[in-house]
């Protein structure tokens, strides 16, 4: 058994958004600076952080919201991860060219120097979550960031119910994996389905911990955000819910569905070393019979 | 949506084994008439259920215990299912050749012919669980066994902590997947590590009905069986929890962890339709970026 301990402290900002990106930027930060002052190494914010969910429609002006990597978000950004020495987690809709739009995870090192970036590889699209119109899908693999707090296994919201993301990241050297998140539930929808839908969605990234033997953390956004007045949706209730789970998939701590939240846990992550050795799942993999994993179906 | 139901009745004998060849499978026959007498359609054996777990010691003389497929155990269970007109998924130790064994499940139609096969992908090997001495890992992939009740995707025990089995086998149209299993406890670990596994093998095969998008089900063996005298192991304590989920991973029926129990649950196969449309995974995967799953880690 290993003995010694490689503590990482996370925190994870649950936040509600609003139409007013400076008030979204102010309460991200205050949100940043309330982990950091309780010990967290790394902090991450939830998907698309800076602005309402502008997915809920289809409407070219919304890429107006887009912005370069580098360029202004990751400027303040990153020189808030310099200011306050820490390992900084952001999501932005980043324009890489006209017509060529992705949605982006940005990770700042503690020096606020970009540590590396990534693009969301699953891109959904469901009513009132119209991504496909205007996300590229990623182009850069699963490659965790190497960061000085470790290596940072990024993967955005949709991606979490895959676990080929998960895998490879892990395959990839991730010590965890961190999902910045903008999911919810449609208030329609009976009350037994909507606990179904956020069970699930705990389920299967607990499940990812546990497959890969290494920590999962989640950062969703929370709150309801109505629907834009051109459509006949009725808008998102963005469940909170936020969590980090150990390498066996044990719940460390959990956000409330229905509030705004920082929460600040500490990892071991030498445990996985641990886990690994009694679940050597790694040793076991049958990758010779996976080939047809690279099809889309079996038909 | 889809507004018709596709039921299928599945009926799950959780049974404590024995040194008795001969009272187990009498147990196993009761529990399958029980099972047939309240519904089932199909009903399934925990892993290796016609003998005490032997894997827990390397013995030569175990070899004994296997038999051909077809041969003595899948005449007895093929003339029982055809008597009862029930789908029967039983598990054995194959012998395929003088040294060359495998860990087999065999499905048998309601008309009592066999109508497949699966031999255990992934085999374990850890103290008590020594596996690898027994079974040579299977060559026949991931194919789901056609049967009059549906495309039965049956796997084994350890097997089920690999997302890329239960994806290959919904890939290759699995209507449910199936684990008949033999896990259990050390009992002189602490609790609370107990608690965590249960708790993991439940949450990963729930993640893979989510991923998936088709019910689940698993039967454990359940009770304790003593470490052969010459080892110095202190035994399992298999721990029973046999469960069904449905599509959305959500519990539908889970027995104790300290007795035999047969449960019986009806799954809505149709439903599988419905939540594919609202949670379209298989839409989105990304096929094009998986090729990296058939190596056996990143470097």
């Amino acid at each position: 058994m290993m003995n010694f301990r490689e503590e990482l402290t996370i925190g994870l900002v649950q936040q509600h958004n609003t139409a007013s990106l400076e008030a979204n930027r102010r309460r991200s930060e205050a949100g940043i600076r309330d982990c950091v002052a309780r010990g967290a190494q790394v902090v991450a914010l939830s998907e698309l952080h800076g602005s309402l969910y502008f997915c809920q429609t289809e409407d070219v002006r919304q890429f107006e919201l887009a912005e370069p990597v580098p360029g202004p978000s990751t400027q303040f950004f990153g020189a808030l991860a310099a200011e306050l020495q820490v390992v900084l987690v952001c999501s932005l809709f980043e324009r890489r060219a006209a017509g060529l739009y992705h949605n982006t995870a940005v990770v700042f090192d503690r020096d606020g120097r970009i540590a590396g970036k990534y693009r969301k590889m699953h891109i959904p699209d469901d009513p009132a979550f119209y991504e496909k119109f205007y996300f590229t899908p990623g182009d850069l693999g699963y490659t965790p960031v190497p960061t000085s707090a470790g290596n940072i296994g990024v993967l955005v919201c949709w991606d979490q119910w895959f676990p080929e993301a998960a895998r490879l990241m892990a395959m990839n050297g991730a010590d965890l994996l961190l999902y910045p998140t903008a999911i919810g539930w449609d208030m329609t929808e009976p009350a037994d389905e909507r606990r179904r839908q956020l069970d699930a969605w705990h389920t299967i990234q607990r499940a990812h911990a546990i497959a890969n033997g290494i920590p999962v953390a989640a950062i969703n956004r929370v709150g309801m955000e109505a629907a834009p007045a051109e459509t006949d949706g009725s808008g998102i209730h963005f469940w909170g819910g936020s969590f980090v789970c150990g390498q066996q998939g044990e719940m460390l701590a959990e956000a409330p569905t229905d509030a705004e939240q920082n929460i600040v846990v500490t990892v071991d992550l030498a445990r996985t070393e641990t886990v690994r050795r009694i679940w050597p799942f790694f040793r076991d993999r049958r990758a010779d019979s996976y080939a047809a994993l690279t099809q889309k179906f079996g038909k």
